[in-house]
């Protein structure tokens, strides 16, 4: 039994994630039963990065969200509207739904999750926060047995890239910001991301996964980096501090009885939704996140610290958290069946196919202890190319009593080969030991 | 309905869990439909940091896994007999089991598995790598839709918190690890740790997970600690490198035509599974993961780059793995009812109580450019204290033009009282502006 998509979009993330599924060799088995039905777009006439079948594309959004034939609606067109209207139109008509759209759920989400609940439907969101990255679904499942008292996340790429490239040059805001544009790093107008928005979009979002309760968008505070500057960057630095664009949403003991408006237990303290520059100092997990990628960290009871990290945006990154989304929604409609869940089940049962280490190519540290006469070096260097392992570097580092002592760093290399050079090497009547050997990552 | 578990084992993971879930207040609702049904420990005798009802504790373990009125066995004994029997038991009783056990589960995987899918029931064991961070369940479904290509971890707390403090100490491995024993970071008899074979078993799970197949434990390649050296870290340290325990799973182009056992693609080459110290570049993500913390890095096609971070060990991270699972199983039961996934689905419909920012408590880092006077440090410091604004530090720390710039960091403190200490300071004759304004993490 085939599901049926109806994919609303096909930009960049829609190209994406028609690709990974047509595409659907060697990933989860259970993406074979997919099948995408209807691809909604614009226009018919514009050229694409996928070939679909001719009655697969429509420009007619609408009748895709009512079809009875679709299962599941993947809204991957962005924007406030049609997408809103889209999304509860298919709720009402029973689809499950997938979206990526950060800033529809951020302001709609109350209408639409109630919508969702009413039909008996999901709406599933993995793709509107850190990109790639696994953190709606670990927040609702893995650690929703945690009691959360901070969510710190670097949630917006064109930001981070910003103040790292600030940071490594000592640049202003201004003199980044067009070459940001440029690479494709920043959008022409570049609001959304330098003001805030899309971070508070997403702080939104997770803090209400993580705290279990709705979030208003104007609740959520909003600064962007516009005025940091180098020089604070600069002074930040000799204090032991980076500068980064953090979304933080926090439990707050209140400091004001008269703000206690319910009897509140520490745990049932209201929490504090924000986004902000910040002083981070060097030591902490986030400060070391650069360029665009994004990080989560989440702290809770019992479990501590735990941080997600990975491309924060991208096709390919956006296309993952969507088709993880449409495979849940396959698995729970699977599982309906009364058959056992396939993604809690353990799927595979054949063995691996494990190479000998001897087929191993890594790159090796080796440490040799030699007599000190002129020409080792040459040797070495002599022995390791007759086997084909090329060198990155060959150092003699100092002595060991009467021994000299030489480090050699290889390129990649095939272990055996490696291996087989060492052991002619041993028998070198220069060469007294050879204390350490180690791969290089 | 309740759902009724059966605990084997009370040692530190399972007081652990029993403290979760009796403490079950403000974490997932879905905790509250559970049951601590029966505990089998080996003396009731012994004092407990948990009190569990009489008829709850039972030395007979084989009765739990027996017992029809259990519906999960969690188990938290390790070792493995008779963990492995009784898994085995309970699974051909038709009960789902949640188990920590990497080391039963990394060489009975194969009994276990076909024992469980042929009794249809689910074998759980997220806190077997990792701890609390979620790496099981993302590999499993989230992370499923890519073709992953390497998994490279830091497993091993203890390793790690060794090869961490030879690093900063310059110490010998054989200095420092009499002292991890005294911490509690090493056991008496450290060798499942230090010489890779607890990475093994976890690398062999992650694999197994990550490429779809079983792993045969002795086809793991497994190299510990003990001979890296301080003069290697050193070294390594200058090459820009530091050394880590890797355990690492990655796909592998067969350089010997021969071993070409099979028709082989790029996606169905064999897999390369080994534990070793590595040099890691500095800049790798990896390379800042210290202490006894556990890192997994997973690439794969599309994502890119993943990284999961977290407690690799310890009461309450485990707790919290083992808690997701049981979660996880409680969704499944109830999903098989037909009423929707409770995990899936939105489940909060109120809203959650903001504070206004007034009531913030953070760190600030201020700028002020002032003139040229003496006394005005005092003035600032004096108003500051005025409002309970508590400083870190004030330093001029240069000049703009006639200007004098002072750059001030706070303790926390309550963002109204700042706020207001500020607009005082406004007022201040020989304040000419406060330039930047900055909350410190």
């Amino acid at each position: 039994m085939g599901v049926k998509l109806g994919i609303l979009g096909l930009g960049t993330v829609g190209t994406g994630t028609v690709q990974l599924l047509q595409n659907n060799g060697f990933r989860h088995p259970l993406l074979q039963s997919i099948e995408i039905y209807r691809v909604g777009v614009r226009s018919l006439d514009k050229s694409r990065a996928v070939t679909l079948p001719e009655n697969v594309l429509t420009t007619d959004l609408e009748a895709i969200v009512i079809d009875p034939e679709v299962d599941i609606v993947v809204e991957v067109m962005g924007g406030l509207e049609p997408a809103r209207s889209l999304i509860l139109k298919a709720i009402q008509n029973g689809k499950h739904v997938v979206t990526a759209n950060k800033a529809a759920i951020s302001r709609f989400g109350d209408e639409i999750f109630s919508a969702a609940n009413q039909a008996g439907v999901y709406v599933m969101l993995e793709a509107a926060v850190g990109g790639g990255i696994p953190v709606i679904q670990p927040l609702k499942q893995s650690l929703s047995v945690n009691r959360i008292h901070t969510i710190t996340g670097i949630v917006n790429g064109t930001t981070n890239y910003i103040l790292s490239r600030m940071q490594t040059e000592g640049s202003n805001f201004s003199d980044v910001l067009p070459d940001a544009q440029r690479l494709g790093y920043a959008e022409a107008d570049p609001t959304a991301d330098v003001d805030g928005l899309d971070a508070a979009d997403k702080i939104a979002i997770l803090a209400s996964l993580a705290f279990g309760g709705r979030i208003k968008l104007e609740d959520v505070y909003c600064e962007g980096i516009r005025q940091v500057s180098k020089t604070d960057i600069a002074y930040a630095e000799k204090l032991g501090f980076v500068i980064k664009l953090l979304a933080i949403a926090n439990r707050i003991t209140l400091s004001s009885p008269s703000l206690r408006l319910a009897p509140l237990t520490s745990s049932l303290s209201p929490i504090s939704v924000r986004v902000h520059p910040t002083l981070v100092p060097k030591t902490h997990p986030l400060a070391s996140i650069n360029g665009v990628n994004n990080a989560i960290l989440i702290e809770g009871e019992p479990i501590g610290q735990v941080m997600l990290f990975g491309p924060g945006a991208g096709a390919g990154a956006t296309a993952s958290a969507v088709s993880s989304d449409i495979l849940n929604l396959v698995a729970a409609l699977q599982n309906s069946t009364k058959a056992p869940n396939p993604l809690l089940q353990c799927g595979h049962q054949d063995y691996c196919q494990i190479v000998p280490m001897t087929e191993l190519v890594t790159r090796f540290y080796a440490r040799f202890l030699t007599k000190d006469q002129p020409g080792v070096i040459g040797k070495l260097g002599t022995c390791f190319g007759d086997h084909g392992v090329s060198l990155e570097s060959v150092v003699q580092t100092g002595f060991q009593g009467e021994l000299a002592e030489i480090v050699v760093v290889t390129h990649d290399v095939r272990e055996g080969d490696f291996r087989q050079a060492l052991t002619e090497i041993h028998t070198f009547a220069a060469v007294d030991s050879i204390p350490s050997l180690l791969r290089v990552l």
